[in-house]
């Protein structure tokens, strides 16, 4: 048996699996301090018994490259009380001699939706989530991108639309793409929220823009082959047609990928499940690697 | 004995190397047509004796997946003449049975200057070259980044500076980062080419300020732990120090790729042999895979 943990900056949910990653039992519950939240999610994996191994799928930005002294930590998150935690010592303990994996949501998400969603078998793909952040994980050339940190995709800086002059919403950057176009924001902006908004509001439009910009820069340095967009914000009618339609303007016939592709854009497949699935689908292979028996 | 190519716009660099990828022998004439170009290529390499490998390092777009039908073909190059040629057919026929690798002139200067240059032993950089176009090339985690075509990093949007009005030089996009700063948009912008422009121009401040939005797009999505600026637009005095510091105004504290690496943007050590020495440690390699006798 191997386990999951899906941590958000919500909820989180903790799952095990009997086979090959596919989702089994699971638990969700409200994150709370960090000493709470992982001693919860290490109680409830315990108690279903041997475990060969556990994936972590954590909101980040969090320490995920095993080489460098900041691997299972989390960095410098917003979220009060989580700065420097290190999440797999805190695992460790209640759980000892079980193999850890630690990534990003949004790269397990990835890795989840390649591996039995909606870029099935893709050997690039990016799954960019819209919250109340926005993040991205990277499958480049058949393998998980990490780079010194890991994609910290809110934070590119993208044009501004023409007519509007919100001053953005993220509290390093101002306007940067998370600033001008996760949900906060668009609440801000219209006074709804994005749930709220029917699909035929202009906020759509704007969106759509915003994330054209940024699958433009993934499209220009990462090279993606598809790009499904995920997370809530992400769900009203024929956002996805609007995102890749307002691509194709900007890419000016430019770009092989995108006439090679259709569609580019899309939704996921696993929905919601697609960080805890990746965490299992982690767990599998650190069981692998870890040489620990599956069963 | 091994060899490479440099394939340039405007000029083509050939050597050889009898050992491990240092730069021996080499000649550089200038590129003409497709078909003339290779065969002056391939028979002074062929001139030069029995040959284990052939590395080439070509100006783009070019296929260089393995897997895809385009490997080893010229894409939607504007080089009257070069769209679609196939490259590696046109070396193969007068170098029968020699490994053929193919990369961009980028990826190949990214490989030399982590091999041997300003990014030694980096397992995540990046290679910004400034000439008539821009172009970078990508090592992450370990390994050169292709994706489903490879970066197109000129062609990415970046937010206008604010006192800037010019239309942008890039035929497809005209304001992508590459239309407003490659090499013809300085001379174009303000009636002199880069070279005739001193270090306290004020085009070397806008020029560092576009470069910085482009490198903070290659932070937030590939994560280098270092990037180097070559080509001949890079070479004012106080240059790279003036986009760092750009650059670190625009990331506002955030990216802790930046605080952990000082300097962050530098020179390439290379300096014109980035290229051609990465042609001959890609010939290296493919001699190792194919298994052909180094000498």
């Amino acid at each position: 048996m191997i386990a999951g943990i899906e941590l958000g900056g919500g909820k989180t949910v903790v799952a095990v699996s009997d086979d090959d990653g596919s989702l089994g039992e699971q638990f969700r519950f409200p994150t709370t301090t960090p000493h709470e939240t992982l001693a919860t999610a290490a109680e409830w994996i315990a108690a279903q018994g041997s475990i060969a191994a556990l994936g972590i799928a954590a909101f980040g930005p969090v320490g995920i490259n095993r080489d460098a002294p900041s691997y299972g930590r989390m960095l410098q998150t917003p979220k009060p009380g989580w700065p420097d935690f290190d999440l797999l010592s805190a695992l460790a303990g209640p759980l000892p001699g079980v193999p850890l994996i630690l990534e990003t949501d949004v790269n397990a998400a990835v890795l989840a939706e390649v591996a039995a969603g909606a870029a099935l078998a893709c050997r690039n793909a990016a799954y960019i989530t819209i919250g109340t952040g926005i993040g991205a994980g990277l499958i480049v050339d058949g393998h998980i991108l990490h780079g010194d940190l890991h994609s910290e995709f809110g934070h590119l800086n993208v044009p501004r639309h023409p007519d509007d002059d919100y001053a953005g919403f993220c509290r390093y950057h101002g306007d940067c793409l998370e600033g001008l176009a996760c949900g906060p924001s668009i609440a801000t902006r219209w006074g709804k929220p994005a749930h709220k908004l029917p699909a035929d509001h202009p906020a759509w439009d704007l969106e759509a823009w915003y994330l054209a910009q940024g699958i433009l820069a993934l499209l220009a340095i990462a090279s993606p082959s598809r790009v499904i967009i995920g997370g809530g914000v992400s769900q009203a009618d024929g956002f996805h047609a609007k995102v890749e339609a307002r691509l194709r303007d900007l890419a000016h016939g430019y770009f092989s990928t995108l006439q090679d592709h259709q569609p580019y854009v899309v939704p996921p497949v696993l929905a919601q499940n697609a960080g805890i699935q990746g965490a299992l689908l982690l767990a599998c292979r650190e069981a692998t690697r870890a040489g620990t028996p599956l069963g």
